[in-house]
């Protein structure tokens, strides 16, 4: 017989688990009242930016985390940016993103017309290191005036967007420490974590603001959407007001009191939501299942490892990753070949920042934690189905 | 008998059109295959960003509109930002927009950094005043190394955004001649006007880019939603790919190769448009009988029109709209009240974008029709199941 190889080997094991035929990377659920709450918002006629959809996803999704508010917006990205825009982040002012993140979080520091300053993970997490970010920032940055000034660039570093990856939280204690002595609002990027808790804390609650995203491949889906989670009432009612044009409520008049967005999230896409949040607790326990069932999968394969949630943490495990160790990252581009080759649908993590061109020349710290992730984690199928039934 | 009001008059005249009951501004019709579409969008999984439905509403929208290219978008708003975009519109320009027009064309300047420029109104469409606007750039702007320079702010009028109001088409060859003269690229808010054209020509197809609206009061709705429309195939491309996080196509990475935007229309909502756009003849057939109705219905009410299209143009009548006498200006709230307390909606036009706190300081052109038409003007119930059945 001949040697299998080793992305031969991690092919079998995640087949082990997801059983034969094509298998995506992330597919939604939809067998349980989606349909209903669909046919009964065409038979309303109200699909479009009002209805009750709408307010009972915002109170489902309060509800869920324990955040006071939540202002559902038309995606995670729209989310970002108005979290940020209420951080108080504007033009010339620096943000501290991870540089293990998706696009979108630089992204919205770009529509502020901010700068992006990249911070480090730690393998652990796979989020923001804490430790490190204080070191760094005790070197390159002072507080002046109750500011947190950069002195290389003279810039006001207003805020920190740690980002819970594949929906292991973040050291969020850590960085909450390092924000209050710097004096820098941290927001929660907590696109990829409903349903992950910190103790028995919901992600997206610790910061001044977090937000969520309901894209097609997370765990709960409303076709593209967003949310806010805000603890404070005068900062909710801002953000409904800045998502939804600015309209100040009038019986006719169109009175628009600041520059606003139309960021509101139509009714019908939070029918789908609120189907889906219905099923949230089943969806999670399927993930964890199915978190379990790769973990055995993968015993016997050395050097490579399924990762885990941080100890005193639930994590929702929205995307399955293995972790190759330094020694066969080389080995990174022939797994993802092989399973691809075989219909399993894996990618590896997304380009750091730094490495893609609009965000080449912003102000970075050393990333080494980040940059040895980048070349060894691998998504794997992750779809709450797989947890769901029988193992194979 | 006690002697009716105006107020009382014209609610009774919108009533004999309406028949009975709450009615009102503008309600969407879903009685066509929304709902097997949808239900095939579940079926299939793909509810998000990819899927069948996005591709069939854009070639859909092409077909009927004649432009060579469609992109279907998450809103209006963000068509008319990337439009803008597109159209080279940078910080420090400035773009001419009409005064009287939905807030989004102002807010989508403000996106890009740019200035609103206000433009008069002519009362035959409602829409900029080519013949004004010409006189006015002759006094106030000069070409200089083919670009139209605002001599008092020293900025670069860069674009001018034109907007068919309620569907009424602006005169779209004296502004094209104006942009031409003064090198400023001309962008279509066809927003209102799906189904409006200029001879045999649909509006959004005239200017470098068009864009489109189907939010929930529009001729046809996508729950929120918005698209571009454009002729030239490589403007068309990096629309797609500026308004989809402008990530490069590749098997796993993650490229973007510069700062991108999450305006993907999710296929849910466009299932719901290409079902709507089955009906859109029909609906516009409905419309047309609506606006004859109302117009049978003024015919005793003197001082008080039904306002038509433009000669040499088709409009979709997205809005029907009562226009006082200026003498009669003064009932304007009057006829509002009554109207709405009996259960008729009914609303003024837009306050004028210079009326509003953001854009109160903006520079401006002397805007008279504008403001006559803000005290005059009176959209009346609209939806095209008005026009369905036998009259009244």
């Amino acid at each position: 017989m001949p040697q299998l190889t080793l992305a031969d080997r991690v092919a079998d094991a995640v087949r082990s688990v997801t059983g034969s035929g094509p298998v995506g990377l992330h597919e939604p659920n939809f067998s349980g009242n989606e349909w209903a709450y669909l046919k009964e918002c065409l038979d309303s006629t109200y699909v479009s930016s009002v209805g009750k959809f709408v307010d009972k996803f915002e109170a489902d999704l309060a509800a869920f985390t324990g955040a006071r508010h939540a202002v559902a917006v038309v995606n995670g990205t729209a989310a970002l940016h108005v979290a940020l825009m209420l951080a108080g982040v504007g033009r010339d002012d620096e943000v501290l993103v991870p540089a293990l993140t998706f696009v979108a979080t630089a992204c919205a520091v770009a529509y502020c017309g901010a700068t992006s300053h990249f911070v480090d993970s730690e393998e652990r997490t796979l989020g923001m290191d804490a430790r490190a970010l204080r070191d760094y920032l005790g070197s390159v940055a002072e507080v002046r005036d109750g500011q947190c000034i950069n002195r290389s660039s003279g810039k006001v570093i207003r805020a920190m967007v740690p980002m819970h990856t594949f929906g292991h939280p973040v050291d969020i204690e850590g960085l909450l420490s390092v924000a209050r002595d710097f004096h820098i609002v941290l927001v929660e990027d907590a696109a990829e974590s409903l349903g992950s808790s910190i103790g028995d804390r919901h992600t997206g609650t610790f910061g001044l603001i977090g937000t969520l995203s309901f894209n097609g491949n997370k765990t709960v889906t409303t076709g593209g959407g967003g949310a806010l989670l805000i603890n404070d009432t005068q900062l909710a009612k801002r953000a409904k007001h800045l998502t939804t044009t600015a309209k100040l409520p009038h019986r006719w008049e169109f009175l628009h009191d600041e520059i606003g967005y139309n960021y509101r999230m139509p009714n019908i896409n939070a029918a789908l939501g609120c189907a889906q949040l219905e099923r949230l607790p089943e969806f999670l326990a399927a993930k964890r299942r199915l978190y379990e069932r790769y973990r055995s999968a993968f015993e016997g394969i050395a050097s490579v490892r399924v990762v885990a949630e941080p100890s005193g943490c639930n994590s929702n495990y929205w995307l399955q990753a293995i972790l190759l160790d330094e020694s066969i990252a080389g080995e990174r581009d022939s797994i993802l070949a092989a399973t691809n080759d075989s219909g399993l649908m894996t990618r590896p993590v997304w380009n750091l920042m730094h490495h893609l061109g609009p965000y080449r020349d912003c102000p970075r710290m050393a990333l080494p934690v980040a940059e040895s992730l980048e070349r060894r984690l691998i998504n794997i199928p992750s779809s709450a189905q797989l947890g769901m039934g029988p193992s194979n």
